[in-house]
């Protein structure tokens, strides 16, 4: 059985671009660009917990970076150094060789050093730290949502959790949204150009990792604000083609994880740029609530106009 | 049962000293100072592998912020930011609080922020990213050491393992020296202090986590060059003190993991330097071999004059 050192220096060592001195010391060495703002945030995905141990290694390698890079995406940061610490039950070479190809996929398409990490032995656990660059001041946070704000949605949330649901028999499918939605549970794509297009729009912006309702909670307590969600407004299209009725769409968007898209806050007089933005990006961007002042409240608007709490919680690990 | 954010809230928030933006959003916000590189690092530790299930967590909180510390330390960087990524089998608030004690005690000890992090439910597993600065260009990594260099190691190499060994059952300690030992092993102190001394000193150097033969070893490899270990100058007081036979003492010096001790490399010319910076650290350091020019030889000179390579091989995850 190869070593712990031989198996990090053949699947883990690739050239890096941004990095004086990547894997193989005790720690990495880089020096960020003048004037940057450092962001940086760290992601464990369990066996068990995040994915099915038996789940397929090259999708576990993409996705471990992947969330990581949403979460810079969300700060409208630039992703340039990834971490990796990997606990495995054994050196399983094939194993390691294809999760190595789908983490190195992602840092290819995102432009990401791997520039350390650390191996053991251990229950199957991964965990991905990411480091990237904002110009000083100019990151996007939770905090800054205001009263008359639009509430805005890339993409088509919800696809993730629906394949979740499929995979584990709670539902049946459209044949042909089988690929899609387990892509979208397996490859998210983290939105970097359109985190790095909202600098200087959006006003609050996070990834959704926990479905709409508990990350836009999130918002809410940050910014000090309400809000009401248009239940009418939000893109259940791709969730119905797939063949969800409405009320499992709706779970899945409201309360489904793992879909990574981005949900911002915007003045409404920025409306028009986010046409303009979903055509070059080629990514839809869906207006789907209005902040509001009354602290703490989250009210959906349903289709006959009244407006109720959400009764659906958001995905706690320890509830 | 509290909610993984309430208990993430109550327990890891404290005010950041380095860090704009802290725990609480997408990611982690910092300005590094001018004219610095990066130096950046992560350490996983995995109940069973690293520690017994049931430790203690306050030593535990310690001792995970302690060895990423301690890989900064080896390159002659500065700590200031940590992330830290926990599994967690149940929300058990009292060992959370306990955890974050010792992990914020060394944090408060060697400055550190804790910038952000991340929770899950999971097998016991402890993922800690530490951050620091370094004059550009003057990091000590491992590949500088040269011909003729004498090797030095910081304070009393062994003593970690020595106390592993008796929590083990494996040796008798003297009674005086258990604590000592176990302290060691559970709340090991980075040399941060000697590791910032050693900028524009030390040719190479590294923190020894494997044993001395094994990160010797390393040293040689990136260096390419060799080495003669002297056993007789070799730091052995400690060990013998607590108990130890000679024999015994040496396997824990050379083989035992666990010390974050420095082992590094100086021209022979700097050798009074290190009388006075020991005074001044109140830390001894030892001379304990000499770098030669046989790439890859590691030789152990004994005390009746022979030179042989070593037996014992350094702790490797997956042997």
């Amino acid at each position: 059985m190869p070593s712990e050192f031989d198996l990090i220096r053949r699947h883990f060592t690739r050239p890096a671009r941004h990095t004086e001195l990547a894997v193989g010391d005790d720690a990495a060495l880089f020096t960020p660009r003048p004037g940057m703002q450092l962001a940086t945030s760290t992601d464990m995905l369990v066996a068990g917990t995040h994915f099915f141990a038996d789940a397929e290694p090259e999708a576990l390698g993409w996705k471990a970076l992947a969330v990581n890079i949403s979460d810079l995406a969300a700060m409208g940061a630039e992703p340039r150094w990834a971490l990796l610490a990997l606990a495995l039950p054994a050196a399983d070479e094939a194993w390691i060789e294809a999760f190595a190809r789908g983490l190195f996929a992602c840092a290819a398409q995102f432009g990401v050093d791997l520039a350390g990490g650390d191996t053991t032995r251990g229950p199957l656990n991964l965990c991905v730290t990411i480091t990237g660059e904002v110009p000083a001041g100019s990151a996007v946070t939770r905090a800054g949502a205001r009263p008359g704000d639009d509430i805005w949605i890339t993409g088509e949330p919800g696809r993730g959790a629906l394949g979740l649901a499929f995979l584990r028999g709670e539902t049946a499918l459209d044949a042909a949204a089988v690929t899609p939605c387990i892509d979208a549970l397996h490859r998210p794509q983290p939105r970097v150009a359109a985190g790095l297009a909202l600098r200087g729009v959006a006003h609050a912006m996070l990834d959704v990792s926990d479905g709409l309702v508990g990350d836009l909670t999130h918002i809410l307590e940050a910014s000090g604000t309400g809000a009401v969600l248009d239940l009418a407004a939000l893109p259940l299209g791709a969730l119905l083609a797939a063949g969800a009725d409405v009320e499992f769409a709706l779970r899945c968007v409201l309360g489904g994880g793992d879909d990574y898209e981005l949900l911002f806050t915007a003045a409404a007089a920025q409306r028009e740029h986010f046409g303009a933005l979903a055509r070059r990006l080629d990514l839809p961007f869906t207006r789907i609530g209005t902040i509001t002042d009354h602290a703490g409240s989250l009210l959906l608007r349903h289709p006959d106009g009244s407006e109720r709490p959400p009764e659906c919680r958001s995905y706690d690990h320890f509830i």
